[in-house]
């Protein structure tokens, strides 16, 4: 754990939903020294590992997945939501409060036995991060690890992705 | 423009709907020499000039902009759709083809005279890059620059930000 880090979370109630503590990390972003320390921590844990690709859900894993893409030198996988990518894709959905939600991956993005590491800002019910590891093992990708800036600890999304390695660099 | 990099972009027709020629950069994701040669030509770009902040517009453009980002050691704003950024903030509508759209920025982002690049993967039409400097001017702030990894250019969107000066890539 990285507490270090919290000074840099923005906490706001009531957002999106009365009764939400909503974790906002845009002082992260804002602030270069913070955005580099995130950053050099995920670089440092994977520049020894065995990882082929990063793979990015949208929108704001986009922001911490493309550094570390840029800085191992591995090829970038965006995760997006349903509708958003234009070639031959694979579909995952899960269910949210009310309804649900999908993302998508182009068949492309990963060959079989290659290692990829998910990223995303955040870890809450671990709906999507579960879709998302489903996508790249129905390509037979392996997933090395999911790692997020921030998890919320009580709402036990790790164990919705329980086989897979999970870091955080954060717990609320 | 640097037409080397047209082979990293992969033509897709009818997407979204009938008739359009999707351009799609995914390609350049997925190849490490693509990404790093856009990044650097973007480093390269700003590296000596008086640049503050560099603005994002969601999604892809979160990509090319927290690179460029944490290579300048520059704070990263994010420009998010409607309802995403969760702080105080401002907000600009702009016309799509049918009905409107609307991006938004934490008023903290930006402090009067700071000089700021907007980021984005394709200049279109302009709505959003218009936008996304009206949120900019209104915290007094100064667009250094627009830059864009592909220009459309018979969609004429540079004209809609004409006080500014715009840079790109690829042009199809």
């Amino acid at each position: 754990m990285y507490d270090d880090l919290k000074r840099w979370v923005r906490t706001v109630p009531d957002f999106p939903k009365e009764g939400i503590l909503f974790r906002d990390i845009t002082p992260i972003l804002l602030e270069p020294e913070a955005l580099g320390t995130v950053c050099d921590i995920f670089y440092e844990r994977y520049m020894q590992r065995e990882v082929d690709k990063i793979a990015a859900i949208e929108s704001r894993g986009f922001i911490f997945a493309s550094i570390l893409s840029y800085r191992l030198g591995k090829g970038l996988i965006p995760l997006r939501k349903r509708g958003k990518l234009p070639w031959k894709r694979i579909t995952e959905t899960y269910a949210l409060e009310y309804g649900e939600a999908a993302i998508e991956m182009h068949t492309d993005a990963v060959s079989p036995g290659e290692r990829v590491v998910i990223i995303d800002d955040l870890l809450a019910t671990g709906g999507t991060a579960r879709a998302a590891v489903n996508l790249i093992m129905r390509q037979e990708g392996i997933v090395e690890e999911c790692a997020f800036v921030i998890e919320l600890s009580d709402l036990e999304g790790r164990n919705t992705i329980e086989e897979i390695p999970v870091f955080c660099l954060m717990s609320f």
